[in-house]
C-alpha cells in the first residue's frame, strides 16, 4: 500500500495493487496529475503514444497476450475519440482495457469550453461498462471496480471518467481493495448434451471456434472432441488470440468473403458455436445471405464469448467419451529459403522457415495475408493476433502491446500498406521503447481489398472510383517512414533479399522495419 | 438534373445540385456504390484522406474557406470515430460540413458483425443534426435536407448515415429540391439598447467577438462601435476565421492563460459578447476562476453564434449614432529580414515580410504560435484559421481544405511538431493534390505546452511524468516524414536560412514544409 496523497495518486495505488502494471498514454492538461502520480508508483510503467490510436492499439495488444489489462490515459473527449477505432476492435476482441479518460473539473463541465464534449457519449458504444467519478474520495473504489469490470467475462473494456479535480484535491481513501471479477457463465447440461447428440448422430458438424477454444488446451479439447463424429472445426475469420504451429492443432478458418464461407460450411447439417457466436458475413452483399449458416442446418451455440468455454469443452468431451482422446498435434514443416518472385507466399515461406520459437505474430496484411496462415501453419509454435473488429490501424499498435506483454518473444507484425498509414507513428514509440518489433510491410501500393470488394458489391467504378483505392500518386516510401521516426529499415524486392532481410531483421533485439514490394 | 438509377447516384445527384462540390473520403467496402456514383458527377471533386481525421480536419478547413459545405464520405462506426476530434473542432468552428458515414446494409444491422457499432452513438456527440437513411427513395430528400441542416446558422455538422443498401437499390426518386436553411436569428431591440447604455455609460467595456464580426466588415463596424466609448475589443482566443493584416481592424485576443485573460479584463465594467458566448478559460486550474467576466462586471450576450451578427452590429452602431464613423484601419508594417537565432519570433517577422497577398494562415503552432499573431498584425491581408476545439490534429488537414477551397491563394501552416503527428499522413494528400501549402513545422521536440501546463495546475512532475512531454528521444526527423509522402521538405537552423527558406516554398506551386529547429 502505497500513501495516498490525491485522488491521482489513489488512482494509480489502486491500479498498481490490482495488478496493473502499464500504462499507455497521450496526456493533456487536465490529467496532469495522474501524469504526476506515475513518479509514486515504480511498478507501473508509462509509455507514450504519439495518437491516442496507437495508445488504445497497444492496450489491445497487451490485455490479449497479458490476460489482465493495461490502463489508458487519455486527455479528454477528443483523445478518446481518437482511440475509439482501436478500442472498438479491443471489444470485438474481448480483452481487458482500463480505459482512463481524463475531464474537466466537476465545476468547469457545464461551461462549454473548447475542449468541453460528450464523453460518455463518444465512450459509450466501445465500453462494457462506464463510471464518471464525482469526487476525490470515490478515485480507490472506482479504479478497483473498473480492474474487476475488465477482467470481468470474457474480458471488457471499462471506461473511468475522471474529472481533474478528482485527481488534485486531496483524499484519506487509500487503495481500493480488491474485486473478484464476474466469472464466465456455466453452460447447462442440456445444452452439452444437444451438442453431443449432434455429433454423435454421424451428421457433417461445423465446430466454429474463437476464445479460449483457440489457445492451445482449447484445441486440444476441440481436436479429442472431433474425432468423436464427422466433425470440421474452424476458427472464427478473425480470431483475438490462436495458438497455432509445430506441437499444436492445425485450425483452418471460416473464409472472408461469404460466397466461400457458404462453400465450406456446405452439406452441414448442425453449426456450433463455442466461444463465439454463429456465422454472419463480415459485410452484405446484393443477392447473398448475410447469416452464414446453411440453409436447413441447425445452429446452436454451445458456450458464447462470456461462458465458461474450457469448461464446455471438457464437459463435451467427457459426453462423448474422448476425454482421453490424443489429440491430432502438427509437427514442425522444414521450409526451403524462397526464391524467385517477391508475393506474400514467398515472403510467407521465408517467413515459416525463420520464426523464432515462441513469436508473436500480430496479423493486420489485408489481401496480402490471406495466403500467409497456411504456409505458416508448420512453423515453430506461436501465438497470432488478427484484426478482429475491422477497423484498420490495429497492427503497429497491437504490435507495441504485445511486445511490451511478453519482452523475451519477437513480435512479427504482417502489416498492409493502407491499413499502416493509419497509426504509423506508433513505430515511434516502437523506437523510443525498442521493442522487440519486426514490422513486414506488405507494399502493394493500392486498397487491394477494396479493388475485390467494387466487383463483389456489383458497383461499376470509373476513373475517379479507382482513383480512390490508389495509394500510388505519389508512392508511400516506408523505409523513409519508419527511419524518420528512429526505426532501423530496408526495402527489398526479391524472394531471396527479403530472405536475408528477414534474418537480419529478427536478429536485430528492437524494432525493425522490411518494406515488401509486392 | 442527373438520370439517377441507385441510391448512391440520387445522393450525390443531390449534392451536386445543391451545390456541394467536394467530397473528402476515406471509404469502404459498404460506400463502394457511393464512391462509384462519383464517377457519375462531374461537378464532385473527390479526394482521398489516408486516414479519416484527415478527411474530416480538410471538411473542416474547406467549410470556413468556402462558407458551405464539403461532404465526407466515411466508412462505417470506426471510420467516423478515427474523423471525430477533427469534427469536434468544426462543430466548434460552427463550420458547415455534410458528413456523410456508410453503415452495413440495413438487414445486416442487426448481426454484430466485426464492423457493427453504434454510428449514431459516435455521431452524436459531435454532429447539429443527424439522420439515418432507411430506403434508397428516401436518399434524395434527406441530402437535401442535409445541405440545408449544414447551412443553417451559425453552420454546423449535419450527419447523414447511409446503409449500404439504400446506395445500391433503385429509386426513381431525383434529385432532392433545395431547401432553404435556418437563418440566424434576429436581435431583440431591447438587448441592443441594452449592449447601447453599457457602451454610451463612459464605463470600460470589453466586446468579446467571434464568427461574422471578426471578419472583415464586421471588424469595421466593431471599430465604429468602439469610437462611441471606452471599449476594448477582443477576439476569442481561439477563432474559426479572422480577417487580418494591410486595410483591416486590428484585432487583439483574449489571452490563453485564464490569470493573463482576468489581468486583460481587469476594471472591465461590461463584457459584451457578439458571436459568442460570456468568456470562459479553456481549463480549469485549482485555486483560479473557470468564469473570466471580472467579479462586478456584468455580462451580456448581444449575439450569439447562431444570432444575426451583423444585423445586431449594424443597428447597434445605429444606436450609437457612428455607422458612418471611419473605423481605425490597419496599415502594411515594413518589417527586415530576420537574423541570428532561429525563433518563433523571428520567423514570424520572416513571415510578416514576405506573406503573400491574401494567403491563409492555419495556425496550430500551440506554445511557438503566441509570438507570431502580434508580430504579423500588419503583414499582407490574409485570413487566419485557429484550432478552436482543442483537439490537436487539425493543422495539416485544414490546410488541404482551405487550399481546396481557395486554389488562388497561398496556404500557410503553422504547425507544431507534437500535433503534427497527429495526422501528419495529410502531407500525402498535400502532394497527391499538389496543394499551394507551404507548412512552417516548428519543432522543439517536446510538448511545450504541457510542460508550462503541469507549473500551471501545482503538479508536481517527477522524471517518469517529463518523459511523457518528451519527443527527443528518438528525435523526428520532419524533412524526412514529408519526403516520404512526397512533399518537398528542408530543416533550418538559423533565421537567415529560414528567411531564405520560407521564400522557396512560397514560391513553389505546391506543398512543401520547413522544418524549424527551436
Amino acid at each position: 500500500m502505497t500513501e495516498t496523497r490525491n485522488g491521482a495518486d489513489a488512482l494509480l495505488a489502486t491500479l498498481t495493487d490490482n495488478g496493473v502494471e502499464v500504462c499507455f498514454t497521450n496526456p493533456g492538461t487536465s490529467e496532469m496529475h495522474f501524469v504526476a502520480a506515475l513518479d509514486q508508483q515504480d511498478n507501473m510503467r508509462s509509455i507514450l503514444g504519439l495518437f491516442e490510436g496507437v495508445v488504445t492499439g497497444a492496450a489491445d495488444g497487451y490485455g490479449r497476450m497479458a490476460g489482465k489489462p493495461a490502463c489508458t490515459l487519455l486527455h479528454l473527449g477528443p483523445g478518446l475519440a481518437n482511440g475509439l477505432a482501436n478500442l472498438h476492435n479491443a471489444k470485438k476482441a474481448c480483452t481487458p482495457i482500463v480505459n482512463i479518460v481524463g475531464e474537466h473539473a466537476t465545476y468547469h463541465r457545464h461551461l462549454d469550453a473548447p475542449l468541453t464534449s460528450d464523453i460518455t457519449g463518444f465512450a459509450s458504444p466501445v465500453s462494457d461498462w462506464i463510471r464518471t467519478i464525482e469526487k476525490a474520495d470515490d478515485v480507490a473504489a472506482i479504479g478497483a471496480e473498473a480492474v474487476a469490470a475488465s477482467m470481468s467475462a470474457p474480458g471488457q473494456i471499462a471506461t473511468v471518467i475522471a474529472p481533474a479535480d478528482t485527481a488534485w484535491n486531496p483524499t484519506t481513501h487509500q487503495s481500493g481493495a480488491s474485486i473478484a471479477p464476474q466469472a464466465p457463465n456455466a453452460v447447462s447440461s442440456a445444452v452439452i448434451a444437444e451438442a453431443a447428440a449432434a455429433i454423435k448422430s454421424g451428421a457433417k458438424v461445423a465446430l466454429l471456434l474463437n476464445g479460449a477454444a483457440v489457445l492451445a488446451d482449447g484445441l486440444e479439447q476441440v481436436s479429442r472432441i472431433a474425432s468423436a463424429g464427422n466433425v470440421m472445426a474452424l476458427g472464427d475469420t478473425f480470431i483475438s488470440r490462436v495458438a497455432r504451429g509445430d506441437g499444436r492443432v492445425e485450425l483452418p478458418r471460416l473464409p472472408y468473403f461469404a460466397e466461400e464461407a457458404l462453400a465450406t460450411l456446405d452439406g452441414v447439417a448442425y453449426v456450433i458455436a463455442i466461444g463465439t457466436k454463429p456465422p454472419v458475413s463480415f459485410f452484405a452483399y446484393p443477392g447473398i445471405a448475410s447469416e452464414l449458416t446453411p440453409p436447413g442446418a441447425k445452429a446452436l451455440q454451445l458456450a458464447g464469448p462470456a461462458d465458461d468455454v474450457m469448461g464446455a469443452l471438457a464437459e463435451l468431451a467427457d459426453a462423448l467419451g474422448v476425454t482421453h482422446a490424443k489429440p491430432t498435434l502438427l509437427t514442425r514443416t522444414e521450409v526451403n529459403a524462397p526464391r524467385g518472385t517477391l508475393t506474400p507466399e514467398t515472403a510467407a515461406q521465408s517467413l515459416a522457415a525463420q520464426l523464432p520459437d515462441q513469436a508473436i505474430i500480430v496479423n493486420e496484411a489485408a489481401t496480402s495475408g490471406f495466403a500467409i496462415p497456411p504456409l505458416t501453419a508448420g512453423a515453430a509454435p506461436h501465438d497470432w493476433l488478427d484484426l478482429t473488429g475491422g477497423a484498420i490501424g490495429m497492427g503497429i499498435p497491437a504490435a507495441i502491446g504485445a511486445a511490451v506483454a511478453c519482452p523475451d518473444r519477437k513480435v512479427v507484425n504482417l502489416q498492409a500498406d493502407g491499413s499502416a498509414m493509419y497509426t504509423i507513428q506508433g513505430l515511434w514509440t516502437q523506437a523510443r521503447e525498442k521493442l522487440d518489433v519486426t514490422t513486414i510491410l506488405f507494399n502493394n501500393r493500392k486498397y487491394a481489398i477494396l479493388q475485390v470488394e467494387f466487383m463483389r458489391v456489383g458497383a461499376n467504378p470509373g476513373p475517379k472510383a479507382m482513383d480512390m483505392l490508389d495509394l500510388s500518386r505519389p508512392d508511400l516510401n516506408f523505409v523513409g517512414l519508419a527511419q524518420s521516426m528512429g526505426v532501423e529499415a530496408e526495402q527489398v524486392t526479391t524472394a531471396e533479399t527479403f530472405h536475408k532481410a528477414l534474418a537480419r531483421g529478427l536478429a536485430v533485439d528492437g524494432p525493425y522495419l522490411i518494406e515488401v514490394m509486392i
